[in-house]
């Protein structure tokens, strides 16, 4: 992990910097660690950056995933990429950090585009990620997800999938 | 706003206390005063916990909510309380709320009872709730908020409107 070292002078506000700076850097990095992990379809790096307890609100049933659920465990997990051929890509969209003490939460636009097991072609998909992050020990970890795509409000109850920022 | 001052017992962890717990106490304020505003149908008191630039992730489409969308806006605000009859009812369910210096987050799954405008019969939706938090000059306000129901997997693409925790 890179942590920016040359420039240290401090700001005007933000009394936690250079630390909250370093700490944003440490978060973008596991993002980018899952990103790649969809792209090598490896669910125990996948499930690595996550607490023990996380509370995960995840694009499908149920409204809370939980060890046994769909994504909620290693196993879950990796039935989860078998409903897939080849790597997944992921892409946050400008994620925004927000880092006070040993707690953060990030928000980006996110698109998922990957090939449904037996499909001929991919899917692009654009749904909304929220993470909320504690550091323990020096580590940052994801207590909490939330991912989701709205719905439409006309009487259809379709989940909006082609929505594009 | 009622702040506990009675136990001044430090715990063996956690270095902000008591401050992280008079922070959570008026953060939890902010969810009674939302859900105070709803059954109220004040669109002034439900766009005031929000800061200028809060990033929405709301149930209806666009995929991020600004100003000029459905509720980007006191007037966005104002039109989707005129899609119902009445007071609008909403319970957040055991919400954790994480806190760090200036910076927090809360996750709530929660659950709305309204009647829509012209409809006889209220419907009842739990869906999940995400709050992102900063503080500053001594206020907690919301910088992002990510509502939520997961959507089917089975090729339907159907919202999941009618799941209980």
């Amino acid at each position: 992990m890179s942590v920016p070292t040359t420039n240290t002078q401090r700001p005007a506000t933000g009394s936690s910097w250079p630390s909250a700076a370093a700490a944003e850097v440490e978060i973008l990095a596991i993002l980018a660690e899952i990103t790649d992990a969809h792209a090598a379809r490896d669910a125990a790096r996948l499930v690595a950056p996550y607490t023990a307890d996380a509370v995960r609100y995840s694009l499908a049933p149920p409204l809370q995933q939980r060890p046994g659920t769909m994504v909620g465990d290693i196993e879950g997990v990796r039935r989860w990429l078998d409903t897939f051929d080849g790597p997944i890509t992921i892409e946050y969209r400008e994620p925004v950090v927000m880092v006070g003490g040993d707690v953060a939460f990030v928000h980006a636009l996110t698109r998922m585009v990957a090939t449904p097991a037996g499909s001929p072609d991919p899917f692009s998909l654009w749904f909304r990620t929220t993470l909320g992050l504690r550091r323990a020990e020096g580590t940052w970890s994801i207590a909490h997800e939330h991912s989701s795509t709205p719905f439409l409000m006309d009487g259809s109850f379709l989940a909006a999938t082609d929505l594009e920022p």
